[in-house]
């Protein structure tokens, strides 16, 4: 197997994206700050190192930072020259389709979210911008199909899960795809893979036309979790926010796989949005899901989420231990009623337009001692604020544990302060201990120490 | 045959025009000056009306003056309501499908035009911007294909002409079709529907399976010409600068049927540009043609242009009378010289940025006794620069003789006054008097009075 | 234009009919009797000969008497090689697509009845061997379309028809087309033409994907009557019989436009169907039509069949003047209830199992002075035998009047001697008068003798 | 997991496969010797039974008993109807779409060879008409593909081979894919299932459109080796023979992974054409292959072709070890020598008419001791010949020592009498020994006694 080889070769695109303006090259060109060239280069890489191992994005820039990209206009249309590329791209010399696919879709998101948006709206209302943005950048990527009935499953979970979670991965994909469901995922290795390579055969034995298989990813992201030529529509949303909005108003239904930390905020996130109170009877089929011997993560999570939000909150998801095909038969059922559901208040199939996102989970959340400070984790507010507190906080707390820069700062301005019932923090700190005893956060037992503590 | 009433319905969209933000339908249902209402509804209306003989817009809107229009967003995606529409748009009580295509279309790009294109360029440069909005507007249309050789003709001439001349354009189409070739002309009977309804059977012989009908329109003409059904790509640009501008930059070569003083305006306008010194290696096919018994049309044209521009203008095109074949072989011909020199100087083939507009032909001229004032119509300047003027001098004329304002002004104001050599103007008159001896302008030639006085 | 020149090339196949072992080649070669290669020859001439205006087989066949065809088997397929083919059939050298299609369905239709059909059915029953074999050739060329709603309509008429004539088959095609109705006919001009061609230009504004135009030949007919390039699906039968029970079952319904004799004999063949008892519940809508001008035709044939067969037999066909919407109105409502009648009697929609075919319509006739003696032309019988009768009488009196042989038998032999009743016989002898009065038989009015006498 | 559930339901079928004459309905109805009612039952069973373990055809056809399949002629095209059907072909009461698909495959295939086969060549070469049928049954189903370059790798080996050799043949497969090859196998699991599963993730990494995976099965075997849903192209040969011939007509290189005594047979099978003098300049990649830990297998057989056929032999195969990407690179060079070959030649693309295969290796051998008796397993003759006789004498040994019929023959009878050079047989009893050794025949090492001796 080729490993350490680069490629120089030139590519030319798919067709219906194949005519750029010479203002549009010239921009993709463009050196400066105002320019995409950057940004493209960083995202081209990412799509050609496609199946490396490699855990970081800084890994990944320095092995290959003699690779470029430049883009030229011939008659015949556009060309992008390659200049030492990963040769893991490449099947004797030959860039692998997929990823011929997915080099032109970055550049489709980029230069449209650079150039044509801004004026998508005219509304100074921050969260309907938002929500109009995510709407036409997905339909510039001809993401939403509008006869079709509710079937696109978004999975999320971890990307460097064990062996057996894997395999677990594949089985649930391959029971979905049976049942002619779609997949959608935050693109990358693991439960992000794993699903659509089970729906691919299932969806080969149901001769489905055209399987979709979505990966939603950022320019943040993109380097550390390359997207899988799977993946046949890549969508490159503008940051991390406008990302999770697209998971929930494009996907029918979430299955969740074990993760760490990242994958129990998704599940605030989520759950958060379910619990509010305008978002009551939309039904949303939510479940979590792994194999035997993984049953612990889930168990974790449920604990917590009783402890604090309440119970009220377990009646928004299902959790279903080692059974691929009851996890499909359930996704299934509760995509009938999201399509009964759509069709009564004539919701489109396409775009969850309905769902409220509240300003608490749509805007950016930093986790400095400041805005971690300013928490309330307290009970006697709405159960979906408290959810949004909750995965600020979570968020927070692993930064100081094993992110650099919130080690740093907790080494520089001491433990972060946060204000909260003492049981809720309780359950925090165990939420935590238990990822580290699972081998699910990149610490050791011994070396854990609550990274904050309560004021009152 | 139906033709005194009124049908109401509603109708759904092709697949791909199927979705539409909330913003987007309320833009469509505003009728306040901002919104897109009016708009919609007048050029819906056109688009139903196709096929009627209604020789003026205003005609159209008085009859239809019930009919009305509504957008609704069904679960399913968008859905028109029609009011009172004209009943010649449908077949037993089912909308024809390219008249269906066609009100889709328009949506498209009233929403696009009003909505996201305002960034498509940071230039300040004006006709660079006219430029690139043509590009947006095209591209968005889908209207370029990369990848094809230069098929496209551009087929102009009058809307009302005699049943000869409409039969000879239907064998012009037909030979063009054989060859594959695709053709695009400005909606609206006569010369504009003849081509394509001779090249529907020719392609139908050759198995093409894609064929090209494009209608180009704008607001202002598209209720008096109604797009014939079998266009299958309509797109209306904004203004009428930038259609003429569409026409040069997505044909590959033109061929012009005998018309009015509208024809002769549109062929000096094509002859201007092309002879500007930027654009004299550019090889772009055009041809003038008709039956026999219609030569007196093109003579009159030929010998103003060699009085007035110059012998050498004549190079540029090529008259060629009663011979279907032969205009279609000659044409043929140009094509390749297109694509030979595209390849050669690496332009696209699917949109012709290198062809050089001078500001004098994209800018707008309206026939003000000041603008005509002003005008130039003396030799000793750039050839091109003359036939702009001439250009303008003659859409001034023809304004003051038959059309009601220009009729008006004269009659408030006096004569035009123009300064000019005498000869050239002599010129001018006697194409002006063989336009109405010909019976190709509405007005007798006792009646005919020139408009201007030549001052010096 | 080009007339009078030959072209000689080589043609490759459509990728479906590419596939040949070397034992068809060898077939299609072989110049002995048993061999394909002299019908071969005749039939690709006739294909390749379409838009020629010459009347006869053998004029056809004489002026080409140098035209050859080769059949080459290829590393990448089957290739023909044509030596002094038509020049007409080429657009700039290059054969158009249409008849391309043509050459190979003849090919493929030869090769399959020729090899692999005997065994089709193991009955010794010969009408139902014919059913089958009509069935099994069909299906071979892929002409039966089992989901679709009944929608083929056969036009039948003369193939040189008067202008006026011409225009209105256009017109009744182009409101067919309207209603997504398919046209199938015999090939070549006039009425089988003119249906074609309007309903492409329907066909193109209801932009309808896959058209049929589907024409039937036979190798005795197709010299004389070569198949337009509209024609997109062209099946050979081996002979006349099969060729019109191909008519019959295949198609839903049937407008007869004016013809001559020839169409006359048609009628009786489908009127005498349909009045046999076991087809007497089986909906078949069958139109006769012409224009303003026109009426003379129907109503002579109708006069006929109302002192002959009788006023039942009206009941089975309609005649509407100059009114192509109300032809299509009326067809359309016939269908309506081909389809109710197909869904209720579980007959499938692509092939007409359930009409019987009595043999006296389903065995050639032959036109001796022995077999004419032994028609019954009286009444007291069933009415379709009657029909049946009559068809042949008809058919005997043309050839004895105009057909060379024909004539020379009666020159030879006397008149015939019909036995029948006396009005009958007048009735007739009317028919043919009115025919000879309109125009419609190679014959004058003066030179018109009855070449029968009646006995007892 | 359902698995002793029966489902009766009814079954539309794909659309080409739609349109069946009453006749042949009658066939597949009839139960009688000379009706097809048996055999499509059986094979719909096989079909059905995809996924089961079970190994023999009567065990299934035991479970099944009460299975049984009507067809039905209704107004839209036929109808299948499935009684007491096993669950495993349903995912929620529906039929998955790709055994849908193989019922209808077989049916079509079998009412071919029953129906209209028979004069597909009119020759009384018996080699002539074998090649001749196999070729019209491809044809048929639509298996050949005229345009398109060498691109079918036929994968071979064992049915129950172990996991480790199970996931190598996917990791194969995958390489393949890569390089947009097809597959084509006999049905069934093993090394007939894994090559396809690992190239479907790959084609759709390549986004190879019409990516195909051929099964080639026979009535015979069909229902012990159920054909796998990922086959999207089954075809059902008539009997064992014409199953092989169509391998190696239809396939442009073969990769052979290990197996038992069955794959050793295909071998010999194989070598042995590719040894015969007329077939010496025909490239024709053959590759054996296995992962670390399966080298005996080729090593066995290696060594047997060496000591008995001779080194020569060895020139025509190649042995690669535990590298999937270099037996793609492999069989990719192979292919292009296959490509330049048939260009040279004017060999179609999609038919090896050119290879010979000698009679000794077209005509069936049933191993009686008779047959057995007359074989020649000397040196000096031909080594194709010899490779042909090893072949037979192999197939008796086996069916001697583990067939039911073959060790009952041998009670009765003694041991099968052979004639032949002692290190011949020498070598095939170690061979035999080898297999058993391996674990890949159903026997122990203690009870392996050879049921053959060597005479003079």
């Amino acid at each position: 197997m080729i490993t350490e080889q680069f490629i120089s070769t030139s590519v030319t695109p798919l067709e219906s994206l194949d005519i750029l303006s010479p203002h549009e090259v010239a921009k993709l060109q463009d050196k400066s700050n105002s320019g995409l060239y950057r940004l493209f280069r960083q995202c081209s890489l990412a799509v050609l190192n496609t199946g490396s191992e490699m855990d970081s994005a800084s890994q990944v820039l320095d092995r290959f930072k003699d690779f470029d990209i430049h883009i030229k206009h011939k008659h015949k249309g556009v060309q992008l020259e390659l200049i030492n590329a990963p040769a893991t791209a490449f099947v004797e010399g030959e860039l692998i389709q997929g990823i011929r696919e997915h080099l032109f879709t970055v550049l489709r998101d980029l230069l449209y979210v650079g150039d044509e948006l801004d004026l998508c709206c005219d509304t100074d209302d921050i969260s309907e911008r938002t929500t109009n943005t995510v709407f036409h950048i997905l339909r510039h990527a001809d993401a939403m199909k509008p006869h079709v009935k509710p079937n696109m499953v978004v999975c999320w979970g971890g990307h460097s899960i064990k062996r057996p979670e894997y395999q677990y991965t594949k089985k649930v994909g391959y029971e979905l795809g049976l049942r002619r469901l779609n997949i959608c995922t935050g693109c990358g290795p693991g439960a992000m893979k794993g699903p659509m390579k089970g729906a691919t055969i299932a969806h080969s034995k149901q001769r489905v036309l055209n399987p979709r298989y979505v990966g939603l990813t950022e320019p943040g992201i993109i380097a550390a979790e390359s997207p899988n030529p799977i993946v046949n529509e890549l969508i490159t949303l503008p940051d991390i926010e406008k990302r999770l909005e697209a998971f929930v108003r494009l996907g029918h239904g979430i299955i969740v796989f074990p993760g760490g930390a990242g994958t129990a905020e998704e599940i605030l996130y989520m759950l958060g949005i379910l619990l509010h109170p305008r978002n009551k009877d939309i039904p949303f089929p939510l479940i979590f899901t792994g194999p035997e011997g993984s049953e612990a993560y889930f168990e974790t999570v449920d604990k917590f989420i009783r402890e604090t939000i309440g119970e009220n909150a377990t009646k928004r998801y299902e959790i279903i231990v080692d059974d691929p095909h009851q996890v499909a038969v359930r996704m299934r059922e509760g995509l009938d009623l999201v399509l009964a559901h759509r069709k009564e208040t004539d919701e489109s199939f396409h775009y969850n337009w309905q769902l409220f996102i509240p300003p608490e989970f749509q805007l950016p959340f930093e986790p400095t001692h400041e805005a971690m400070a300013t928490l309330n984790l307290k009970r006697g507010q709405e159960d979906y604020i408290l959810a949004a507190q909750l995965r600020r906080a979570l968020s927070g707390i692993v930064a100081g544990n094993v992110k650099e820069p919130g080690v740093e700062a907790i080494r520089k301005h001491g433990p972060f302060e946060l204000t909260g019932d003492k049981d809720i923090m309780a359950s925090l700190d165990h939420l935590l201990e238990s990822f580290v005893d699972q081998h699910r956060m990149k610490i050791n037992h011994e070396e854990y120490v609550p990274c904050y503590k309560v004021v009152r």
